[in-house]
C-alpha cells in the first residue's frame, strides 16, 4: 500500500531505521557486559517490545502501571515500573499484574514502601523493589546513600518484598559523578549485608556513554529507538538514523516565504528542550518550523530555494519521538516507502 | 461519588463554573448584538457544545473535520469548520456530513476552492465557504483585501459553492486594525456585488472586547469555557473562574522544598506561551513548577510555608486547557466538590 493512502497529520515510523536503532544499541550494550532494559514509553507497541527481547533486552520499563498492564497483556514478562507506586487502587491494579507477570518496582521514600509492604506479603513470591537515587538529575530519587541503605533495611524487613537493587535516571552529563554515588551506595549497603543484584540507569542521550557508569547491571534506554530532532542535536545520531516523522499536508501558503501545515501542538507537541523551532522538514531542511497553534505549525521558507505549493505532504522530524506518538492512536509503519502495517499506540491515555 | 474515587492522573471540570463561564460570555455578546459560535476544540464533548447551543450560539466551530463528524453525529447541527480542507480522503468526508448538518468551511487559495468547487456540485444545496484572512496573526489567511475579493469571486463563480463571508483568528491585541483590515475587504466586496453574511472573528484572549471590531457578526472563543493560567494572565478572568484542574498525586518528596507529581508533559502538556512555570497548584500557590518530563512534574516548594506530604492530591489549573483536554481519554465532571460524570473526550486523536 502506497504512503499517498495515509491522509494527515500521521505518525509514520521507518521499520528499517527503527530495527537498525535497536540493533545497534543491543551491539553495543553486549560489547560492553551491559544489560539493556529498553523503555517503552516512547513506542507503547507490543511489536517493538518483543523485538527489543528477541534482539536480547533483558526485559522492559514501563513508566506507567497502565504501559505495564497493555504489555502484560500482550506477553511480555518481566516489567520495571520505574516510578513510586501509591494509592490502593494502583496498589490493587499492581498484585494483580504481579500474578501474572515478574514485576518490579521502584521506591524513594518510607510511605511508598509503606504501602507495598502492606499490599504485598508473600514471602514465597515477593515483589521486586529497587530504591530510587537522585544522582544529579533532580527528579525522584534519595538524595544521599544513607537514606538509600535506610530503604533498602526497610524493604528486607518486609516479608513480601525484595531488595532488588538501585534504579537512577542520571544527569546525562558527568556520568563519573552518578558512577561515584551509586558505587557509595553500593558498597555501602554490600557492606550491610545487602548487596544489590539490580544496578539501573536510563536515558537516550548517554546510551552510548552508559558503560562509563562502571556501577550500571542495566540501562534503559527509551528514545534511542525513533531518535529524534533531540538526538540528532545531541550528536547522538544522524537524520538518517530517524525513524519516526509526523506526514503532514501544506494546507496554506499566505506569503512567498511562509507555509501553514496540519500539525500544530496537538500532533508535534510543544516540547522545545532549548531548540530552536519545532522539527524538521526532511525535505526542506532549510525551513524553521517557528511557531504551533494547535492545528497549525507556520513554516518560515526564507533560507529555502525550493518552496512546496499547497497540498504537497511532508515529513517532519519532530523535537521529541515519545510525546509525538502520545498523541495518536495509532502509528503507520512504513518499509522501503510502503506502508506495511499500522499499529494502535496500545496504552495512549494510559494516564494512570 | 467522591472525588477520592477518582485515581491520578485525571482531569477534574468543575460544572458550575464551566457553566458560568458559558453564560458569562453569551450575555456579553448579547449585549453586544454580536453572535456566539463557540469553538469546541477546548472541550470536544457533545455535553458543552449543547450548553453552548442551549444558551443562545448560533451554532459551533470545529478545527478539524473529525471534530465536526463528532459534533454532527452527538446532534449538533450547525457547524463551521475554520480550516483550509484539502484532498480527496478529507472532501469525501466533507460530503458526507454536508448531507447530515448545515456545514461551512474556509478558503485562502485558490487551490482549496478548487478542491471544494470539484466535490461540491449542487446549486441546490451548495457549500457555504468563507474567506480567512491574515488580519495580523500570521498564521493562514489571505493578506490583502484585494485577495479576499478575489477567491470571494471564485467562490460565488462555482454553483455548488457559497460565499458566506469572511473568517480570521485575529492577534488578541490591536482589534482597531483588525476591524479596519475587515470593514475594508467587506466594503470592497460589497460594492463589487458580493455582500458578507457572516464576518467572523475568533479567541478567547480578546472575547471581552470582540465588540471592537464592529465589523464582525460572530465570534468564535474556545478556552473561556475552562479559563486556565494563561487566560488569568491574560487578565481575562479570576482563579476562581477556573473550572479545569489536572488531579494529581504528590508520589515524592526528595528534599525539604522538593516535590514530585505524577503528572508530566503528558499530562499538562509542554505550552509555556510566555509563563514562568507549568501550571498553577491551587492549595499550594507560591509552589513553581520548574520543569516537567513524561510522568513527573518537579515542583519548588522553597516559597510556601505548607507543604504537601507523599500521597497529597492536588489539583493543578494548567497554562493551556485545549491542550491538556486533547491527552486524556476521560474527564471527570464535579459539581460541589462531588463527582457527578464521567465523559469521553469524543474526538481526542481525531487528527484528521
Amino acid at each position: 500500500m502506497s504512503l499517498d493512502a495515509i491522509d494527515t497529520p500521521a505518525v509514520l515510523i521507518d521499520l528499517t531505521r527503527a530495527e537498525a536503532n535497536l540493533a545497534r544499541a543491543q551491539a553495543y550494550a553486549d560489547q560492553h557486559g551491559l544489560r539493556l532494559r529498553p523503555h517503552i514509553k516512547t513506542h507503547k507497541l507490543p511489536r517493538f517490545a518483543k523485538k527489543q527481547m528477541d534482539l536480547g533486552a533483558v526485559g522492559i520499563t514501563a513508566q506507567k502501571l497502565g504501559e505495564a498492564e497493555a504489555m502484560a497483556a500482550a506477553g511480555l514478562t518481566d516489567i520495571l515500573i520505574t516510578y513510586n507506586i501509591l494509592g490502593g487502587a494502583k496498589l490493587a491494579r499492581l498484585a494483580t499484574l504481579h500474578q501474572k507477570v515478574t514485576v518490579s518496582v521502584c521506591a524513594d521514600s518510607s510511605a511508598t514502601i509503606a504501602g507495598y509492604a502492606t499490599t504485598f506479603a508473600d514471602p514465597a513470591h515477593p515483589l521486586n523493589v529497587l530504591v530510587e537515587c537522585d544522582t544529579g538529575a533532580g527528579r525522584c530519587g534519595v538524595q544521599r546513600p544513607e537514606q538509600a541503605l535506610a530503604l533498602a533495611r526497610q524493604i528486607a524487613a518486609a516479608p513480601g518484598l525484595h531488595f532488588s537493587g538501585l534504579m537512577t535516571y542520571p544527569p546525562q552529563k558527568d556520568l563519573e559523578q552518578v558512577d561515584r554515588w551509586l558505587i557509595t551506595a553500593r558498597d555501602l549497603m554490600t557492606a550491610q549485608g545487602l548487596p544489590s543484584p539490580v544496578i539501573s540507569t536510563g536515558g537516550s542521550p548517554a546510551l552510548y556513554r552508559a558503560h562509563q557508569v562502571t556501577a550500571a547491571t542495566e540501562h534503559r534506554p527509551g528514545t534511542y529507538i525513533y531518535a529524534d530532532r533531540m538526538q540528532v542535536a545531541a550528536g547522538l545520531c544522524g537524520w538518517e538514523d530517524c525513524a519516526l516523522t509526523v506526514l503532514a499536508t501544506v494546507v496554506s501558503r499566505p506569503t512567498e516565504t511562509r507555509a501553514v501545515i496540519d500539525a500544530g501542538s496537538k500532533a508535534l507537541s510543544s516540547d522545545l528542550y532549548g531548540l530552536t523551532g519545532h522539527g524538521r522538514l526532511t525535505a526542506y531542511p532549510d525551513a524553521v518550523i517557528t511557531s504551533l497553534s494547535e492545528e497549525h505549525a507556520v513554516i518560515d521558507l526564507a533560507a529555502c530555494t525550493t518552496r512546496p505549493a499547497i497540498g504537497e505532504r511532508v515529513q517532519i522530524i519532530p523535537n521529541h519521538a515519545c510525546v509525538v506518538t502520545n498523541l495518536f492512536n495509532q502509528v503507520h509503519l512504513t518499509q522501503s516507502g510502503a506502508l506495511v502495517a499500522i499499529d494502535p499506540v496500545t496504552s495512549r491515555g494510559a494516564m494512570t
